[in-house]
C-alpha cells in the first residue's frame, strides 16, 4: 500500500476505530468498469458520519436548526475495487477535535477484513443563523473523543 | 415498439415537441451492465423538465418560496440503450392541464434521431406555506400550453 | 388517494406483498425542498427488485453471464413526501409473468403504516450474448408467481 | 481560506488551469442544507476529468479495452457554496506525472470569478487485461504535461 498522508502508523490507524455501519452496495452504485464508481464511498461516507455524529449526540433533530456540520474538504483512497453485492463495514472516528472543526477518518472493510477504503475530511460546526463558524462546546468535544 | 399508454399516434406525439436541452451522458450514470442505468434518466427528465418551466416562467426565483411544483407521479420507457460518451435530446412538453396539475411528457432522442426513451409525470403546484394544491393561473395555463 | 392506474382495489393489492427490503434515507438523496427527490425512489426500486429477484433465484450470480434482467419500463406515484432519517419497508412482488417479461410492483410503507410509494415496471429476460429476448422457463415462472 | 496542502501559490497554482467543463447544477444534486450535497463536485470532478483525458488523447474509445485509468484517490475542498442553478467552470490540470500516474488538478469557479472548489487525486494507468499498473508512454507524459 502506497503511504497515504493522514495515515501514520496503519496498523494503530486501524485500531481507533469503534463504531461502523454496514454499507449493501447497489447496482446503481456501480459503473460501466464493473466496480464501484469512484463517487459513491462518499455517498457511504455521509451515511457514516451522520449516523457516527448521530451516535455521539452531535445531529440531534433539536440540534439540526440551531448549529449544523459543514464538510470543509473530504478526501478517499480507494484501496481495492469493491463490487456489487458486497458488504462493507464503514468504520469512523474523530481523529481531532479544534475550536469548531472535527477531522473525521473514515475506514471501510470488506467481509475478508480487507481494507478497501481509507478516508478523512474536515467538518465545521456553524450556525444555522448567521453561517459563522461556532465554537464547539467542552460537552461536544468530549463525546467526540469518547465516540 | 410495444404500445405505451401514454402515446396514442407516435408520429403525432413526436411532432408536438418543441422545447429540448442536451444531455451529455456521464461516465457516473453508467452500471455494470455498461450502459446507463435505469435511474439516471429521472435525473435527465428532473433537468430537462425545471429548464421547460423556467422557459415557460413557472419556476422563476420569486416563483420559488410561493408556490412549488410537486411531482405526484413519473413513468420512464425505456426502447433503446443509452451508453457514456453519447448526447441525447432531452424534449419536454405540456400534454394537458388540470384545475393545479400539468401532465409533462419527455422524449429522448439519440444523435441518429432514433427515440431512445419516453416518459410522462404529473406536477402538482403547491402553496409552499400550507402545502395545500394551489390552482394554476389563466396566465400559467396559457403559456404550458404555448410552450 | 388519486385513482392509479395499475392498482385495482388497494385493499387486495396491498395484501399481496410478501416480500420487502428496508431502506434507511440518506442526507444525500434528499434536496432542497427538504425531502427525498423524486429520482431516489428508483434507486430504491433497483435495491428492492434485486434482492427480490435474487430472493426468488433470478439474479444468482451463475445467472448472471447467461441471462439478464433488462428494465423496461418503470413509474412511481409519490403519495406522501419522504424524510432524512425514515426507514421505509420497500415491497415487491410479481404482479403478472408473460412470456419473458416480468410485471413488477412495488410499494413502500413509512413506520407508521402509511403507503408513500407505489410503483410498477415491466423486467425482459434478455440473453446476455444475443441481446434478444429469453422466455422464461416453467420453472422460473412459478418460483416468481410463489415469490 | 485556509492552507490547502496541494496549493503552494494559490495565484500561481490558478493560473496554470487551461482546460474546463462547464456544469449546470442540477437540483436532484443538492440536500436539505440547500445547496450543493457535498457528493456531487466528485461527479464533476469525473465529468471533467474524463474530458480532459479525451482532450489530451488519454480517453480514447481505441484506448478503453487495452489500459484503463483509475482513480486511486480523490480530495476537494469546499471553499464555496454552491446553488441550484449556477454554473460553474470546472477547470482541470496534470499537476504532475508519474511512471505509471497522473497527479491531477481541479478548480471550479463561479460566475463571479470566485473559487468555490478545490480538488486533486491520483490517477492510475492500468492494463485491462491484467489489472496491473501500465507504465505511461512518453508521448502520453508529453500530451499530459501540455495539456
Amino acid at each position: 500500500m502506497k503511504r497515504i498522508t493522514y495515515i501514520q502508523h496503519l496498523s494503530n490507524w486501524e485500531k481507533e476505530f469503534n463504531f461502523f455501519i454496514d454499507i449493501n452496495i447497489r447496482f446503481s452504485e456501480t459503473d460501466m468498469f464493473g466496480h464501484v464508481n469512484n463517487v459513491s464511498p462518499f455517498i457511504y461516507f455521509e451515511e457514516a458520519r451522520i449516523e457516527y455524529l448521530k451516535h455521539v449526540g452531535l445531529f440531534s433533530d433539536n440540534q439540526i436548526g440551531k448549529s449544523i456540520p459543514v464538510v470543509a474538504d473530504l478526501q478517499c483512497n480507494y484501496l481495492e475495487q469493491i463490487f456489487f453485492g458486497e458488504t462493507i463495514k464503514l468504520y469512523v472516528k474523530t481523529n481531532a477535535v479544534g475550536k469548531s472543526s472535527i477531522d473525521i477518518h473514515y475506514m471501510g472493510k470488506k467481509e475478508n477484513g480487507n481494507i478497501c477504503l481509507t478516508g478523512r475530511g474536515n467538518m465545521v460546526n456553524v450556525d444555522a443563523a448567521s453561517g459563522k463558524s461556532l465554537p464547539l462546546t467542552k460537552e461536544q468535544k468530549e463525546k467526540l473523543l469518547q465516540g
